[in-house]
């Protein structure tokens, strides 16, 4: 039977809240066994771009990665971000290594190649190096991505962050019995975004089509979705989306995705 | 016998030129055989810290490392630099691995407790976690090192990058037969530093302090020669300092450093 390995991801929400994040990764350190994190960006790197005088580039509605605002993600992201995340997992004593997809080579990803809009340094995940981040797991590391990936020909790509936990739960779930757990700020999937004690517990792709249709799951949670039954479709075993109490406590709601 | 392994520490002039950082990535990625890479800053923090209003803190003449300089540091050097320097050496076909010392706990230091000064978020290294740096280096990984380390409390510290290359020799040369290059912009300890003619090509203790008394070797480069002779004290096998070429050129002049 294959090793269980949890893989988490958290959003902008708990980066930028510093109680919610010690909280959150005091959490983390005391799962037991295998476990990824991967986190997200943030306001951080929105700050900064403006404290610099740049003014994010917009296309059709579309934040536009040009070459400035990727440098500031690979700062903030990469840097800032990642290496205190990675101390403070120290001081939880779990044995953390920061990544970005260019170490190890293990996320290689493409610029997007869209036909009609250019979106600037933005790359789709290709590949995972399963076999060294499998061997780095074995070493005890607790791996920590940032949504930063490479081509391999020196250029560092931003990549949606939801979309490297998936792809990571999908390569880690050919040798690991996958959970993969999407944190944000809510409980779960709602079906009145204004009403908390909406969280539909049990969601299959029967169900998401008929919710689709009806309008009660829409924008930022269709592309959430669509990556989970992905996953699912491709090897991950297990899917939750709440918020990050659902870690920690058994009774938590949330909503658990099935094919 | 043991392995033979080569640690190169390069110094922000190379950092802050691209055609010379992209002429020493390719020539460090012939280097055959285990390698680990240790970076300077350069003046990207400066120059951020200046587009976002920051002064740089100086308390009788020296630099002060207070929190937003750290967090500067933190975004330059474990961000910005670090993340670049590794998705070239990929485009090289090294496989590399960025790392601050908080990573895997490589690196533990303590903040500077000075009797007078008040040095702030600067840290002095106490340990090199070797047996998990030498199981990186056994995965065929080239490990590269920013001048950022952590106290294991959650707080990173800012270190300097002479120091951390001799501290990374001296715990691997319990392992591996380690030579030590520091690169910069000369090419070697010079007697004058007007003339790149002067390269002492041998330097042994005796001599150091000759120098010194003399006044030939003085300000920054005694620091230098400092770590170096407590790294060859301490079993590195060893030094060379130079221009990077030294790397390459094997009729290159250039200061070997003997006990």
């Amino acid at each position: 039977m294959k090793q269980q390995l949890t893989v988490i991801k958290i959003g902008g929400n708990i980066i930028d809240n510093p109680t919610e994040l010690t909280q959150f990764l005091s959490d983390f350190s005391k799962i037991e066994g295998a476990k990824v994190l991967v986190h997200g960006g943030g306001k951080s790197a929105t700050k900064m771009a403006q404290s610099i005088g740049l003014t994010p580039k917009m296309v059709d509605g579309r934040r536009i990665t040009d070459a400035p605002m990727l440098d500031i993600a690979v700062m903030i992201y990469a840097g800032q971000i990642n290496k205190n995340v990675v101390a403070e997992l120290q001081a939880n004593n779990t044995n953390a290594i920061g990544f970005s997809g260019a170490d190890g080579n293990l996320i290689l990803s493409e610029k997007r190649n869209h036909p009609t809009i250019d979106y600037g340094f933005v790359g789709d995940v290709k590949k995972v190096n399963t076999a060294l981040l499998q061997k780095i797991i074995g070493l005890e590391i607790a791996p920590v991505f940032c949504a930063i990936t490479h081509d391999k020909n020196g250029q560092l790509l931003n990549t949606n962050a939801d979309t490297i936990a998936s792809e990571l739960a999908i390569a880690l779930s050919e040798v690991f019995e996958v959970t993969l757990n999407y944190c944000f700020e809510k409980a779960g999937v709602l079906t009145d975004v204004e009403d908390e004690n909406s969280v539909i517990q049990q969601i299959n792709s029967e169900l998401y089509a008929k919710l689709k249709e009806e309008g009660a799951i829409h924008s930022g949670m269709i592309p959430k979705l669509d990556n989970c039954f992905n996953s699912l479709s491709k090897g991950v075993q297990k899917i939750k989306i709440g918020h990050h109490k659902m870690l920690k406590n058994a009774d938590a709601i949330y909503t658990s995705i099935q094919l």
